[in-house]
């Protein structure tokens, strides 16, 4: 284990992502927290907000980023860009943005891509990591093999996601008495990760061309989603089983499975869990992560972790909840 | 089944209590809904708030209450007050209000408690109605028997409510993502219906000084309150049953069990389920309601059948959730 | 309403649609149970195992089959034929089969697919009846006004259901502690269903040979059903609308929405709730039943209804849970 | 940290209590897993069996004990001191015993028993250890500081515990279409703790004799238990709360709140969340546990940390579920 020692800053540190980013690093070997930022809460003890931290520590939110050797920016979608807009960074600090603000290449930026699975040695060398999406995580984990070995095709994708995803705002949609028991679709075919998914697929299979047919549901638990593409392609079960462990093979938070995976085996893990199956020419592949962890503040700690040089699932061997 | 028919107009109508009036009342064999009144809904369809009503009707929120044989107060607390004040009620309407303003009993009022196990009689010759509290309701069927006996001791309660007992409102408490598998406290030992409870029990059992400590949860669930209470009593578990099944003999909606019972078998019906359990000379007796319909809105029907002569159970069977 | 009075007994009625079954025809105005059969209940009240129904009824069971002009054949799958085999049917009994023995056709049986959104009429006229499985049903009414335009293309369905239609038995993938919070797939791509909805569609479209893909997941709820249906098709969504509600017009129990619509509109009640969306070419329906009565006895008593010349909607008009 | 290594081996480890004290141990800097022993899965890896340990582990279990600096005993209640008659304990081993067979005081064993907030120091040089019950852990951490001041009077308490509290069979009362959205009581006024939790009260306040009035319920919910107990005492609020953080000052695991407190504050966390509230003369005291960490296996391994001379929080700095 490397004894190295550096410094992280959560910037809004007092929504959903940014406090799943602090009770990650809380416990990280390698890490201190320097400052926990956040504009509406200032002045206040971290557990006074994420009261699951009552007693963990006894950090105060402060209203102005300080210095870092990596910035965690845990802000709303279009709140980033304009951060760093409104304040200077320090000389070499790296920055991990968990918004959509950057996910897309532009002239315009040089932020990576941070899926370490597609991504791992440009996201070792970058200063700047675009964090990839939850939905589109999920979703491009299990298509990532197919994609590199050119036999993807039309993808049809159902997810399914814990109301987290839908942040702390109060919502009609993540009050109780509506979402208890209840199943709902939105944003049906036309969900913003799709983007980055085409993104990512279109570089590792060049020339893909046919749509990703994406419909996302709101589900009644809190965290979690679970992810079924379905596609017709060649090669019989074992050459993909084969395939899919091939390219996984060094990738510390993807298990492929033979068996029926659930959600909940991913859920307070940065863990993928991934399953393949096939009827034919048609192939289902299933995949489950933690919309938190694997899906946001977890991953954003891998990608951390690979800039700095630690090992990449330093602070990420999480006691899941299992039940 | 009486053939007679009467009017009904829903004040407040867009509220959860208000809803589930209306749920009942379309398919009341007696009742024809006149107005279903809503001043920030004025002019919606019903369904386009109450949106499991689909297909069921075409009645439209209006701002102003109009005739009706019967009104029912779906108010906030403190609000029926004010609309009574604020509005004429046309000669000869009944009233059954469903807030908390008119259940303590006084010179000022004329409304009868509506708890139709303790008051029938009253009920059933009044004007005007202040329908019981949900918890109040769960807790009061629960020890109507020994307080009639005289056999009431200090009664410690505690009691878990469904979140519909919140509201419609976005509260942090009716988030999902806290909610969702959490438990709480709140109110403890201070909730505002062990006033309307000690007034029902020192009515029994004049004389009854001895303290009733209530302890209400919430719940991760949300229709439904469960509640134990424990006392110190003589007579042994078959005089108990003997009591309180002569007591509720003829009140259709009140079930002794001697098995153990569980929430579900009262949610969507108009029931309450009372189990007995005895341990030396300690007792506990455990209730359960559906808050919104044995708790609101079902006793609301409840009390205006008896008050217009139909039969008390008219309307009011229901098929259970079961599940 | 008809006041025409008929009797009906349930065969292995102390399963969950056998209780279904019960709890609608208890308050069904044409309806008298003549007798609920249970070989491993027999002689016991129905309320000891349908615990809801405490209060309501004091039914008891049989072991045996008697006489009825409808018998609802509320047994597992394969139990239905022999059970038929074993007993004679009295002349003139009508027999609706919750199972899935008789759904496909075949030279060896006359039972008729009960889907009365697609076949009322020779429904009206069976004597033998095949209720439609739970997933088929949602799938199949989501896609018949298509099917019958002949605009049908191959089909990418994803659905979720609760936990009812696992039944009753104990199981690892119905022990709540697994199931809480969780989502998993199952018979990816070969659900038993696909075949029935195969017989309809291609009645309905002749010369319909593109696939339905199609992929169950198991939610983590007690009732109901949520299907995504993905085709390419053309007409604009106002086209598709107009199809949607000419062929439902006549059919009391599907709702077409052009607001996004949730699984809990249709629990407790015997509506299915249809929502269309589309992007481009692309076409997404949505749709939403309770897996226990539009899914299973509530489409039982419809058809019921329909074979006996009663109003369509007797008994059927039941108060939805809302919440 | 303490850089010392010790083994450990887990007994009954297929359960839900083994399974959760391999995932502690696994991330736990200064134990290695031995053996992981259990007769029906023996020659299956673990991740068969927990299958979120999938890619966490390639531990396969045996069907006999090997050797081990200590041994957790994760059997049912009763099946401990039958393993104990049958296996030779190895010279030096140490034995923390998760089932109830030890934990009254008794001539004939010299199991200590394992609440480290009550007996700390006779842990330490312990070598057998009863680990104590769930609801338990939760009642006496609540009434412990007022039992050493002397000032416990009569005592009602209700509880409310996830399913994981059922263990891993299948029962009616573990069937997820039953449990979901359902509360109900057992084992009324009759617990098995409350003879355990009575021994220690005596301990601290001998004399005691009142009694402890305990009404466990049944929550929709995988893990944790929330605890009110109410009882009459003097003290103000300030004195009380004094008297509790005094009593806790150097117990790392338990944290008085001034605030509401509630069940998810101390999921997947081996802490207890206290909150006292009073109204005159009368104290409720909230306290909340993980029931299968604090009330289970991560007591079990903070008694092993103590026994060997661990830090007593090492390994149990988890990552709160938060949500």
């Amino acid at each position: 284990m490397s004894t190295n020692k550096f410094t992280a800053g959560i910037i809004g540190a007092a929504g959903y992502t940014g406090g799943e980013t602090i009770r990650i690093l809380l416990n990280h070997p390698n890490i201190e927290i320097s400052f926990v930022q956040s504009r509406s809460q200032a002045g206040k003890l971290i557990a006074s907000v994420h009261k699951d931290l009552a007693g963990e520590s006894n950090l105060v939110f402060v209203a102005e980023p300080g210095k870092a050797d990596v910035w965690f920016l845990c802000l709303g979608h279009g709140e980033s860009e304009k951060f760093l807009h409104d304040h200077p960074v320090p000389a070499n600090t790296r920055i991990i943005d968990l918004s959509q603000d950057f996910r897309i290449r532009d002239n315009k930026h040089d932020f990576v891509y941070g899926l370490p699975e597609a991504f791992r040695e440009q996201i070792k060398s970058a200063k700047h990591i675009a964090n990839p999406g939850c939905f589109a995580t999920a979703i491009q984990l299990g298509l990532l093999p197919l994609a590199k070995a050119g036999l993807l095709t039309a993808v049809h994708t159902t997810g399914i996601t814990g109301s987290t995803g839908a942040g702390q705002k109060l919502q009609d949609t993540t009050h109780f008495t509506w979402r208890a028991n209840n199943v709902s679709a939105y944003k049906t075919l036309q969900h913003q990760h799709i983007a980055e998914i085409r993104q990512t697929l279109t570089t590792l299979q060049p020339g893909f061309s046919e749509p990703v047919h994406f419909v996302p549901w709101r589900g009644d638990f809190t965290r979690g989603i679970f992810v079924t593409s379905v596609l017709t392609t060649t090669g019989d079960t074992s050459v993909l089983s084969k395939l899919y462990r091939e390219y996984f093979e060094n990738h510390p938070f993807v298990v492929i499975s033979e068996e029926a995976i659930d959600l909940k085996q991913a859920v307070n893990t940065n863990k993928c869990l991934i399953q393949i199956e096939r009827q034919g020419q048609t192939v289902a592949i299933h995949s489950a992560i933690d919309n938190l962890l694997k899906g946001a503040s977890g991953q954003a700690v891998q990608n951390m972790n690979l800039m700095l040089g630690l090992s990449e699932t330093a602070g990420l061997r999480l006691k899941p909840i299992a039940f």
